[in-house]
């Protein structure tokens, strides 16, 4: 039988290249404060206003800091959008993982991303400019969350809890539905239930992936 | 009984003010290789580096012709998105109208969709710029679409095709579907036949709408 996939058992790359990674403990807060500054700087100013003075004081750190561990304006915010991937990841998986089964999960996951959307809103503004910034990494975002869904479905066909003809297309749809949930639900609604959202979505995938 | 609606029932407005609409036939044949140029000229170069003498250029009409209709590059930009969206809804629309049932509708509309992407592959740089360039038309793209898909689901509802508690959320999460299948299979991939796209995830919706 196939074990449980989550997303936090598919590692994405790491924020900056190895070379730059933080060995203390001091520089990981140093990096976790540059991409949480550029976060807001992005998501306020867009990629062309936003700088990396902007981010540096945001962050209250240093020039020399973020040079530490980033060339340019371009490199910190291709760091970002694979950041932003990741917490996505690190916020969902958990629930995604304790979940009863895998149309459980896809509930449970679209759910605590409609959450983590109304926490960080400017996330869409950074994935949608990415577009425009840095193709590659738009494209990396969006098939990395795609891989997940399409393991979790077919583990899930494998222990008989969807339909054993699960594949991309699915995955793609599953997806499709959340960014546009999130969208409408997380940043520009924040008062319908998150738990009313994802349980009318997912009965109907429950239905749409019953096995037959 | 409900009448079956389609999408070209529901008007949108017109590209340009009332005051600008063309009133001979070589007036709309000239708005329109404006608005076909714009629609190169923006989809290559973006809307920062796309310029006006770009659009009149590559639609051999004169600076002048384009300010009878336009007063800014701006202006022709939030025309163009609503354009696209006329162009999308009039190249569907009939496919819809002419299917048997809601279904069938939702799956013509899948199929043309990808096929009209694969024919303007621009409209996804476009459509997703207007994001940063004119957040209102962003918005009122995406509306404009879920009010449609959300009409047809209940008609479809009233007519017993579709289960009757269809609402909101079932529309925003196909037109996420639909969006994301759009980017898959219709811009990065001409592969793929329409018809197996649209035919899976219309199984899935099928069974995920079907009437209790």
């Amino acid at each position: 039988m196939a074990e449980r996939s989550t997303d936090a058992t598919l590692s994405d790359p790491p924020p900056t290249s190895a070379a730059k990674t933080p060995r203390t403990e001091r520089g990981r807060k140093t990096l976790r404060a540059i991409l949480d500054a550029a976060a807001v700087e992005f998501g306020e100013k867009g990629f062309h206003d936003g700088s990396i003075s902007g981010i540096t004081q945001r962050a209250g750190v240093a020039l020399g800091s973020f040079y530490t561990y980033f060339d340019s304006k371009d490199e910190v915010f291709r760091a970002l959008v694979r950041d932003m991937s990741a917490q996505v990841r690190d916020h969902v998986g958990p629930h995604v993982l304790a979940a009863a089964d895998e149309l459980a999960a896809e509930k449970a996951g679209l759910k605590t991303f409609l959450e983590f959307v109304r926490q960080h809103k400017e996330i869409y503004r950074i994935i949608d400019e990415s577009e425009f910034v840095d193709q590659e990494s738009y494209r990396q975002h969006y098939e990395t969350s795609v891989q997940r869904i399409d393991a979790r479905l077919k583990a899930g066909a494998a222990r008989g809890e969807v339909r054993a003809d699960v594949n991309e297309v699915h995955a793609w749809a599953i997806m499709g539905m959340n960014v546009f949930l999130g969208l409408r639900y997380g940043v520009w609604d924040e008062n319908t239930p998150t738990e009313d959202v994802a349980a009318i979505a997912n009965d109907m995938l429950r239905r749409g992936l019953a096995p037959d």
